[in-house]
């Protein structure tokens, strides 16, 4: 199975461009889209995304990852194989998250190109390269064979929550379709926090949101902070929008505080 | 095949999960997105979309249906098997014009946690629950092993049309991305309408609009009532969108009259 | 492999219905989405976009090509057979590119009614004739049963660059998602210009574009131009939207200059 997480949209033709090459050399790829909304060129949400998705994908899956704002400059291409799965990215920070969450298997830079489409544009490397050494890798190819062993990647800064004596700054990784906002709280720093305060309440917009241990029935317009599918803290509304409601957007921070 | 039918949109990750989870458990399952762009957490909308293209699919065909604002409350999740085809719902209503056309042949509901996936999330049954036993479904697991016998599932008042004397208030039932608006007046009332009133004329915001029998050349700019290839009438202008011109969208309504 | 190009937008269930039919005829059909986000009827862009990305699919594809205003009047269906590729379309100039491109090797008008799905609606074709045809034809059907022979196919008149002898007027074809300006100057004409001319630069709103041969590092919010994946003339901001910063649409027009 190969899964795609890009910045490309669906307006135009690129997508199927990608697939057409790689259903072109494997007949038999089943591809998955994850999703091609990230905001465009922004590595950090899809570092997010691919952490938040990638375990619902079977051990084997060939995730290619292209939100690729060096693409024509000498940016590095990588191949990483971490708890069991395969990533395929520009060397750019992008797999930065699951790195750190399930470690590196082993990393290869992709530079051969006899695996990759000729002629290689400068502009569209997930067409000219991304699809063809997917499709590859679908078929039995080692990582080995890509190109020189890479001993580390390229890991960058992301958004991470400041935690401090009685109260804590937690970014918005992710706002999603609904207008549910997804923090950068993971369960065991909530666990944390509770641990330490007691009780634990967010905070957005000068309104205090309480933060349920289960999900139920609520009353619609309820305001409500969960650990949510992704394992993060998430703020909602019933039936409602919480971005829209407090203006929060990928990038902005929400308070938790001692409840 | 499995058919996905959800408001989750595409700019986030949940359908890619949900296709995960799915070929996971059985790789060789065809699955075929009808559409993610359901209103929000509108049952009603959910379900003309179902009705108006379950048809195009073959028999055998299973249906997961998520449109679900109550997901993690304690509503049931139903399996029906209706004219040949397997829908898996939330039994929120949202089978209800699937079932009154195609009948029930047999209603479980899903309650087996050993066909869900683990840990199941309160928040995101697409992927804990409708996924799993959507691919178990496709690969042959019987209705009856997901849980008790439903004796009835949830039905619930759909817009109708209100028929008069010699008028007749129909509901806009969806607004297509043409700008045509497709009305709950199916062929068979607007056979009875002219079997009783002679010729039957739409009118929208003021402006009398004729139905066709027949589909032909028109003048851009023309504005139609036609029954579509949804068997239901539908207001369109040629080349123009009469949602926009007539302001019209679900939930609305349009008056037929005797011409 | 069957490829999908369409107006259909993703909002409503005609993609997903198309898809059904055609999995019902063919169940080991690999259907890819080229894109369904052409703008509305708009034939001269549905055109581009085949030209611009069909080179990204195996020989042998079945392009199913749906942006079809004269849907339910008496314009054929064709079947066109070109470069190693089969096209199926409403015979309305949507494959003049192609065909001036890649020539005609076969050419039948889709009559034969027992292909069709039954009962056959005036308005959705895609569902009840493009969608058989092309399951059919992907499982071996000849073009020649389709209906008979066409010595030719409806060519109109795409937008094309004006050369004068210090200028040329080049109209833009497609903008992307990111807000690349994708113009009719192809490489070649590029290549005869620099003959002529020497130096060329581009120019839109009165700034001057430097037009490079290849692609390299650059300072965010500049400006480039560069032939890009399709083998045209790209205007582009990196890091922004060059569409955005200079009001381009699809019909605009750039000026090439002597440089």
């Amino acid at each position: 199975m190969i899964a795609l997480l890009t910045d490309f949209g669906l307006s135009d033709w690129y997508v199927g461009a990608v697939k057409g090459v790689i259903l072109g050399l494997n007949p038999g790829a089943a591809i998955v889209d994850i999703t091609h909304s990230v905001p465009p060129q922004d590595i950090a949400a899809a570092s997010f995304a691919l952490l938040a998705s990638r375990e619902a994908f079977p051990p084997g899956t060939i995730f290619c990852v292209i939100v690729d704002p060096g693409v024509g400059t000498p940016r590095k291409i990588v191949c990483l194989r971490s708890g069991g799965r395969l990533y395929l990215a520009p060397d750019n920070g992008v797999l930065t998250e699951v790195a750190a969450e399930d470690g590196v298997e082993a990393a290869a830079s992709v530079e051969e190109r006899s695996f990759f489409r000729e002629p290689t544009s400068a502009t569209f490397h997930g067409r000219d390269i991304f699809a063809p050494v997917a499709a590859r890798l679908s078929l039995g190819l080692a990582i080995e064979r890509l190109g020189p062993r890479l001993d580390r990647i390229t890991m960058i800064e992301m958004p991470k929550p400041q935690v401090g004596s009685d109260s804590a700054e937690i970014p918005v990784r992710w706002v999603d379709a609904f207008g549910n906002v997804i923090t950068g709280c993971s369960e065991d720093l909530l666990r944390q926090l509770r641990g330490s305060w007691g009780d634990v309440v967010a905070e957005a917009g000068g309104v205090r949101i309480p933060i349920r241990e289960t999900y139920g029935v609520g009353a619609p317009g309820e305001l409500v902070g969960l650990v949510g599918s992704s394992h993060r803290l998430e703020i909602s509304v019933r039936g409602g929008s919480a971005a829209a409601r407090f203006g929060l957007a990928i990038g902005d921070k929400v308070t938790l505080r001692k409840g």
